[in-house]
């Protein structure tokens, strides 16, 4: 099959206020006139394929609403594209882009989600769960010596550096890990060091579906793997995060080549999965051995509870560690740093191979010298860290959810039980986009529910990272409670 | 379109001889005994996926001519494989796997090219063009303090560490480069950060490309390009490096999403496209404003002649820095060091932003820390490092084209202007796949040609990477001349 590369313009192609909203992302956080820098946004989407050529954009009270700005507003952007050729209105048909340079394969395949991390910063960005540096990880970076001798640093950068599975060292470290702190008995031989879990994620679905796969996955969940699932090409099944009776009638009817899961402080809600229902989705994984069951364990070690009075179930390949078509992937990205975007993979050694021949083919594989010292840092201090990031994010969220009690007593939302992100309701059942939009014009950056779920239909929640630093989350949580929008 | 997971074994399935020693790669190389091992490496590739469940194993006499072995240890695998459970053997219809767990989207497409990396290291592997570690590289992962101060390696670890872009500063840097040692007048928002030259080429694929689409490369080219290719779900139409005849004819008869050139340094043949032929690409680029033409420049700054006795022609971004399709692709791999894993891409605003948003699904980018230390290290060192790289070369070219002139006169090469490979021919038409798997159990590792072709036609060629130390050359070239293989 040859996909044509510029079309003749469909005159059937719209784009919705929704949609749009979304794509636009953080447009309004520059510098500059609100119409100027909507016409620069909606400029640089043509630019980029993601609006596709003769694209008819939203009527300008439609996109105004979606966006809570004035309708001159939008009217002034349309001019402005107008005036620059890249939009021609019409009597009737609306405004459309005018053809451009485009290709078929990056129209409309991004989600809003990673717009945020592509844009400029807002004052306060609650959108993304970055945490900040562990001290014992700037240590490392900055002074390798500390944490490993010059032979040892000398035999890290001896070799070719192309590492597909990743230094073995690593590997053997991670293994060491989940055996230990996470009872998942693990040889090294089952572990893939990865470019964080985006990347395992990634690599996964692009080794265990085809396009047009049906794929099972809760909703709402992580926006990062709702991306990656839709530029894959495969057919998403949403399922209530928890609802075992929906996902045993999702896995018997689609039959899908993978079910995405996770089972400890689900993204963004923050439920656990009790061991009854986990035992439950092992027996599933038993029934159905040509589904790849996936326990992502990114946010696993976040409890917002202490420890000692936890009753914390055990990871699903705790349950059945030599089940071939159980998968488990994490990082140290929530608990460590994002900057060393280090994931891995712990599979059967034959989906490991797999994998590593598909990252091969992807990067040939991480930076060496680095994951020679994180497999130092991890037999050396990982409780450590896992331990003083634990009390990290509790304070932090003992902050939002004050604030939250303050400010926003009319907003639903309910304690997670770890994880870094609180998933919280508006009044009212309209779409949170408008209110997104609003907030993001006070300086306040949101993540919408939409974009949480593969239906990417409307939602009325909102998901709350709470990693600034307390005291900006108080006041972020004041501006939201300032924003005048009751769309 | 949904393609159902382990369908019915079909009858028609089999695999040749030859592609199955491609997949087969290093299996010699591990201790034991010669039929073991290849049970083994049989069994690995049907538990990934990389053999599809029920597929017919070559005849005994043919995978034993591929492999040069004798038929016995071929016929002894296949007992091990079926007392094993793993293959059945019936009268009339040969040998076949049986049906195991696997899933489609992995079956048939890897190239046998990476199967090297992912497998044990041969004592002497002339297939990699691995570089060792540049000592500025080295004194900088050691002892970051040496390359940047204090308080600029604290900004590195301040931040959230998620970079789809790259490091602002490393951008910066990349674009300095460009603009001042390669004549392309360049800005930070062109450039794209990369994990290694293999992400840029995946990236490109993966956003300017759709299945099915036809992609024009060079045949022979480079190998990792093929792989990533085949993924893609892309046709490709090879055409013979330096011949723009048949480059314009592909283009005007295919009409492909993508042209891929290595136009310095061919790898692996090692031409220069001269300057005329330069100019004549861009013409077709003009001409062709929906085809985006990639210039690989991963080791056009390794010429073999002194620097001050070339002629070298410009790079095609120099020759028409604006025009929208021309796209430049990079890495300090093959300089600076392999495992710093850093590459990356030249192109418009538009191509960047698509990229970065498919990077931001991908991995989320590249590990925020060492990309600060680069981006100083190639303002202070780039062209130190690049002389004292292309003196190194040189030197290791010395010893392999010394030691094929001693030992091997009846084979036929070309000197390569650059680069880090020989493309040389062994007397008569055999295809090399059979020598190579000679020379494998000698203990040297060379590319035999097929693998470095999108037809996969039988070819008489080899790829020799000279950059091993100078005497591990000539032993591993005297060694390839004790071979006894005259398949």
């Amino acid at each position: 099959m040859i996909v044509p590369i510029n079309t003749e313009v469909d005159p059937t192609l719209v784009i919705g206020p929704q949609a749009l909203a979304d794509l636009l992302g953080r447009w309004p956080t520059a510098d500059g006139a609100l119409y100027r820098l909507l016409a620069a946004r909606i400029g640089r989407l043509a630019d980029t394929g993601e609006l596709p050529a003769g694209v008819r954009l939203p009527p300008e009270r439609a996109l105004a609403a979606a966006l809570s700005v004035s309708r001159n507003t939008v009217a002034l952007a349309y001019q402005v594209l107008r005036d620059e050729g890249m939009a021609a209105s019409r009597q009737g048909s609306g405004t459309r882009l005018v053809p451009h340079r485009t290709t078929p394969a990056a129209v409309h395949r991004a989600n809003g989600f990673f717009t945020g991390l592509l844009s400029a910063a807002p004052d306060f960005d609650l959108s993304v769960a970055a945490v900040d540096c562990a001290p014992q990880v700037a240590a490392m970076l900055h002074s390798p010596g500390d944490v490993l001798s010059k032979s040892e640093r000398m035999l890290l950068t001896q070799g070719t550096g192309y590492l597909p599975y990743g230094l073995p060292d690593l590997r053997a470290a991670i293994a060491w890990m989940l055996t230990t702190c996470h009872g998942i008995p693990t040889t090294a031989d089952q572990v893939l060091v990865t470019t964080g879990s985006m990347q395992a994620l990634d690599l996964l679905l692009r080794c265990e579906v085809a396009p047009g796969h049906p794929v099972v996955t809760e909703d709402p969940t992580y926006p990062g793997f709702i991306d990656a699932l839709h530029r894959s090409g495969a057919r998403p099944v949403g399922v209530p995060p928890g609802d075992m009776a929906r996902l045993a009638d999702a896995v018997a009817v689609h039959r899908p080549a993978l079910a995405y899961l996770i089972p400890t402080y689900q993204n963004p809600t923050g439920l656990v999965l009790p061991a009854a229902e986990r035992h439950e989705v092992v027996a599933l994984a038993r029934r159905h051995p040509d589904i790849t069951f996936i326990d992502d364990m990114t946010v696993a070690e976040l409890p917002l509870t202490a420890k000692e009075l936890m009753d914390e179930p055990p990871p699903l390949a705790a349950l059945a560690p030599r089940l071939p078509n159980v998968v488990t992937v994490g990082s140290l990205s929530k608990t460590y740093w994002g900057g060393l975007r280090t994931g891995w993979v712990r599979a059967p050694e034959g989906i490991i191979a797999r994998l590593a021949a598909a990252k091969a083919a992807a990067d040939l594989g991480s930076p060496a010298f680095t994951q020679g010292l994180l497999a130092a840092l991890i037999r050396s201090s990982h409780e450590q860290i896992i331990a003083e990031r634990a009390g990290w994010a509790r304070q932090r969220y003992a902050a939002m959810s004050a604030a939250l009690s303050a400010h926003l007593p009319d907003w639903t939302w309910s304690a997670p039980a770890g994880g870094l992100t609180v998933w919280a309701r508006r009044p009212g059942d309209a779409d949170s986009g408008g209110f997104t939009q609003a907030a993001l014009r006070r300086g306040v950056a949101v993540v919408p529910g939409r974009l949480l779920s593969v239906s990417a239909e409307r939602s009325p929640w909102l998901r709350l990272a709470f990693t600034l630093p307390p005291d900006d989350l108080a006041t972020a949580v004041k501006v939201l409670a300032s924003v005048l929008f009751t769309g």
